[in-house]
């Protein structure tokens, strides 16, 4: 009897051992952020190759709505969410204009204990600001790609970096095990600071209030300030897409956007004490094509005052 | 041996009751819903916190597609889902246009044993008449915030909804521990009935047909038939956002869509035998602004008769 | 103390068979698929159902955003997603203009061993085909319906389809016990080959380029090359929904969208070497109306060559 229970208990160990290990996979979470959309199937097949990889895995979704190649705006989504999950949670980012090209996929480390891997293009500017560099390491593709992909046409997002995250979130990989360790820097997206000069303010659209298609900048109320600006003034407010002007016309600074005619664009600070630009009732963005990231670049003149 | 054998034993009934609690916290769903679209990085915000607090849970979405500060729209969402979640699932709504008033964050524990996370401003309308008011408690915010937030700015839907409701669908606190009881009512909607008076008759829109864009009303065959309403007739039809007038028009009340040109209007009987309002080919509450609640108001008038 | 043993061992069985049952039914995924959109509740009380199925049962979705009655789109969908999801992933898709007709409601067994749940009205065209069928069977419907449904009013997406899906993802039914099994056989949709006649090539779309609103055609290179097309030369080209004409309009041929004024439509060939038809900048299935199917036909005549 005593080599029965001896038997028992070992047979024990390795079930618990199992069952634990199970539990243990299951801990850290997968993210998912695309600029991919979710109408057609490749979100669904990135997270059929998460599971795949461990069905016990927990997988969500931060978005799948980033414009099609903005890598600020995955930047800034990420910057947003990451602190909110708790350390050992695996973020992978796909938006990859450059794939194909040398851009290097990787894994970073956070100094927080956040994961994330993505296409080394900038995605990473702001993350690794916040939460500090603790590592980068480089997918070995020879090593994690998966296995029947390749001989034709190798889709990254689903390929390599969710398999790759998968691996990593579920402890089937270490850090370690993702490939050799990179210089501790990233591909880091130049945000100039926004500046007064000439009777001008200049800035950039670091992330637009996305639900109403109102344009937020980097301009704060104290340098606009050195335009003399009171309410009821009228400006001269051009939107950059790099050189090419996406909209310029005299809009006035008001308090509310009920100040002006429904249809009409407005200037304003928003909560965060930044100047914004909008049109009551619709939606400026959309209307001009602006987006998120340092190349939607805003001047603003004043040009006269209000009535 | 024996003493051997008694530490084996009690060492696993140690390990039973934590994988039995693992497997415990799982069981109750936490499922969410907001106003705040999936462009950004709030929804994630609150999966993460939710994830954070119990890993094993299941986190799903009712939607995030109600359109902004629409609580009626929210109240019917819930009311629409709930019944098909089981006993002990958690609800977290979150259209909040008055956060930062004393609406109060509270807890409704419905007959039907499923719990309600979410400002009490209306949203608990529907679900506390169809499912039953068990007991209704007010989130002790002082203790159910999450720890590093509230420095500055506090984001409910993530800092306190998100937080206590994962809480309490992990099992982490019950329900009695979420806050002190209150009386057992909640802040309701207001609902006119619909009603004939003066050749007219008058309603509201409970619900769009959303994916068409189509008007359901509230006014069944039976009260619209006091209008001596006959298939080809001409209606004066007039949608209001309170006293705002939408749309005023004369419309035709046909059988089928086809009845009328493309890009015309037409009034019909829903699958309900509701009175409803669309455009064939088009979106009639898109082209007109109108949205689902009893703000969003319906008169029909008889004009003339059909050709 | 050897009883003692015996009792503990035989308590320790069962509760393992428990944990494992338990741990088992979570193994298989399921993941659905609709044309009901996000907005409403509809797909949340899929999730609901299949969450009081079974608690720790995956629930993933492919997409919620085929266009309304658009099986062929829903085929294209799951065929371009199941292989990336293990064997014995169960396939939820619910697009069924046909409901309350006579149209079978089945589980398709692929060899490859993925299961799909759905209306059997060619949405399994192309998984049949690609994937391999190893058996059809009817859901008895009789067994397989939602306890307190059908009284008045049966939603088949919530209370046949997601509820089989998830008793078989679950492990709650096999296979065998869906229903009587059928001939291996589903009903398909004709997809004529691309042909040239008369100086004209002729064919369909197989999908969109959805994120930006391309048309995608089933004319490849070869046999558009039959019109001796050049890159320059300018083409009638005719889109139409069956008899319907869509768009009929000269196009040039060109390289890149580039080579367009912004607005203007082009031919090009995709990355697939597919004849497809865009506007610069701009969205063309949706400025007229174009989605994807064997309904969808193209129409490509030589008219004259380029400046």
């Amino acid at each position: 009897m005593c080599h029965t229970l001896k038997r028992f208990i070992k047979l024990h160990l390795v079930l618990f051992l199992l069952i634990g290990h199970s539990a243990a996979t299951a801990q850290n979470a997968l993210v998912l952020q695309t600029d991919f959309g979710v109408k057609d199937a490749a979100v669904a097949t990135m997270r059929g190759v998460a599971f795949g990889v461990s069905p016990g895995l927990g997988i969500f979704d931060l978005t799948h709505e980033i414009p099609p190649y903005n890598i600020w705006e995955g930047a800034y989504r990420l910057e947003q969410t990451a602190r909110y999950w708790p350390a050992g949670t695996v973020f992978v980012s796909v938006v990859d204009p450059g794939v194909g090209t040398d851009r290097k996929p990787v894994v970073l480390k956070t100094k927080s204990g956040h994961y994330f891997v993505t296409p080394d293009n900038g995605t990473l500017t702001l993350v690794s600001e916040s939460l500090g560099i603790e590592s980068v390491r480089e997918i070995d593709e020879a090593v994690h790609r998966r296995a029947d992909s390749g001989k034709s046409y190798t889709f990254h997002g689903r390929d390599v970096f969710a398999y790759t995250g998968a691996k990593l979130a579920a402890g089937i990989i270490t850090f370690e095990e993702v490939g050799q360790e990179l210089p501790p820097h990233v591909v880091k997206i130049e945000r100039p600071e926004a500046a007064y000069r000439d009777n001008g303010v200049y800035g950039y659209v670091p992330i637009l209030d996305i639900r109403y298609g109102n344009v937020w900048t980097n301009i704060d109320r104290e340098l606009f300030g050195k335009l003399n600006a009171d309410i009821g003034d009228v400006f001269l407010v051009t939107v950059r897409y790099n050189d090419t002007v996406l909209f310029s016309d005299e809009v006035p600074y008001v308090r509310t956007f009920g100040d002006v005619n429904v249809g009409e664009p407005l200037l304003y600070m928003n909560s965060l004490d930044k100047l914004s630009i909008a049109i009551n009732m619709d939606d400026f963005a959309g209307t001009y094509g602006v987006q998120a990231g340092p190349d939607y670049k805003i001047e603003v003149r004043k040009r006269g005052t209000g009535n």
